[in-house]
């Protein structure tokens, strides 16, 4: 119940909320009660699409840079979901979080938030000097969810779990949006967590949660996985051979699971998503050893990586210059048959 | 084996041929030492993508307008299928077709070969005043072949199946493509054929080709449907599991199946496409009861229906003109769950 004031507030709602202690930097809420939803961010793309130096960029509804990694808040506020403020604290049950969109549904170029590039545009992953492309096994084609992150989390490759016994895969948590809605590449949509998934990818945690975009009008009749699995049958065993097998044509083993494969419920993934985020916030406050992960961002407050609009407007301008896109190889396209 | 010459030299290779008796509508054949296969055809779009205006004509390689649905030969020829004339016989083994591909895989907009308009474009169908788009039945997404016809064949209505005891669908024979390259809209290509499902449809004989690209790489593996089984597990209980669902979230029934739902082998798909062609060449030649098929072409020499390319071209340019794409509804996005 007190979550939301507990660990959020004072990064995420410093985005938007004038009373935070960030006044110079606080963005104008966008008020139009002709929408319900507001449109908080917008992307920018530098490069070539089908490149390595494709980039999408983030800014807030007035235009400034900021990181998705770092400045986007896990907890969907009362500022950011609808027009009237308001004070009272939520539920769990009533709990969104911002979830950030790497690859639309039925894609298969592998995006993802650079978490070593200053202000951690999107990208695509580079495997071997190439872009990587994950396969498409057998009945899927793509990933078959919205995949993404939830901002302002990181799975500590130094924090080993105590029921995987493994440690984090140094990345941000993992979200599957099963919502209906095929979203875009940078879409940051507000998410319903039901559920969360335990999979161990050559001995790293790397959680996968199950939610569903909030504004899906069979949003409010998912709760749980339970749920999940009387609304949309197969669903969730498809997504456990999917996570299984999804590198194997590239060579790999199967992945694992903890729990023997299956589903814990939505309390136990807000409690992991809840631990992923005090270990984001380490990271942002050196209280952890970062690596080679890069914390620059224009707005959490008690950060020693905060960086001034100008800094933040020099990188995305030394960004490569947009471009035609680049001709994909038929091969991405290609079913693989185990 | 003296099947290419009994009953498709006259109607096919006419468009191909200097030797045929249509020597004032001869085409050119494109000699490219460099290339293997030829191009053949082109595509010319009408209207607007996305709306009830839009159509793809045929043209060949050197600009005459065609139907796809009577001008294109059944049957691939040597002079087609390479650069050296040769006068040898095929025997079924080496028999490939031209295949139109009508919907990329992957995709779910219903777009056919318009049997009923003058030159027989592709457009997409219209249902109740709107564009037909096929549900998405989980787990698939829209085709999971790509799906056509074969040009010069006819499913009669009129004409009682042997084995289904139903009549014809009134369309050419439907065509899935089991290839690793998602095709475009109105290309092209070249099967092998590889069996056949007979499926009932409200009552109508709906044979579905199996086929395979003769360009894939895994083509010279494949040459039965116990290879296909082999090769390519689950693809076969997905096809008729696909074809069995489709129409469901639209209110229909599920569709049924003659043979149990047992795939017939390559010599009895070979069969069912050659009498459909010589149900064709019935249509074309005026003895049998065409309804509302349109069978104006422009290269069938014993055809009452051929037209001149100043009729042809003067079909084409009164179609409406060009324009931009009008949105999708997300709608058809929607993966429906059983």
């Amino acid at each position: 119940m007190l979550l939301l004031l507990r660990s959020s507030v004072r990064y995420s709602v410093a985005v938007f909320n004038a009373q935070t202690i960030c006044k110079n930097e606080v963005i104008s809420r966008i008020i139009s009660p002709s929408l319900r939803k507001m449109t908080h961010y917008q992307t920018e793309e530098r490069g070539r699409p089908n490149s390595t130096d494709y980039r999408i960029y983030f800014k807030t509804s007035d235009g400034k840079y900021i990181s998705p990694f770092h400045d986007i808040p896990l907890y969907v506020t009362d500022e950011q979901e609808n027009e009237i403020p308001s004070k009272k604290l939520k539920t769990d049950d009533q709990l969104l979080f911002n979830m950030v969109v790497e690859v639309p549904r039925w894609s298969n170029a592998k995006m993802e938030i650079a978490t070593k590039e200053d202000l951690n545009p999107i990208k695509q992953d580079v495997k071997k000097g190439k872009l990587r492309y994950v396969a498409n096994v057998f009945p899927h084609r793509g990933y078959i969810w919205n995949y993404g992150a939830l901002p302002q989390t990181w799975e500590d490759p130094n924090h080993t779990d105590k029921d995987t016994k493994c440690g984090g895969d140094n990345d941000p948590i993992d979200v599957c949006d099963i919502g209906s809605k095929v979203c875009s590449r940078g879409e940051v949509i507000q998410v319903k967590v039901l559920g969360v998934l335990a999979m161990i990818d050559e001995g790293e945690t790397d959680w996968k949660i199950i939610a569903i975009n909030a504004e899906d009008p069979d949003a409010p009749e998912l709760n749980s996985i339970s749920d999940v699995r009387k609304k949309k049958p197969g669903h969730l065993e498809a997504t456990v051979d999917w996570f299984k097998k999804y590198k194997v044509p590239d060579g790999k083993p199967e992945n694992k699971f903890a729990f023997n494969g299956q589903f814990k419920d939505k309390d136990f993934a807000v409690q992991v998503i809840r631990s992923t985020h005090d270990h984001w916030r380490a990271l942002v406050q050196k209280q952890a050893e970062a690596g080679e992960i890069n914390c620059l961002n224009a707005s959490v407050c008690d950060s020693a990586f905060k960086c001034s609009q100008e800094e933040a407007s020099a990188i995305v301008q030394s960004a490569p210059s947009c471009g035609e896109a680049l001709s994909v190889s038929a091969e991405v396209d290609k079913w693989h048959f185990l």
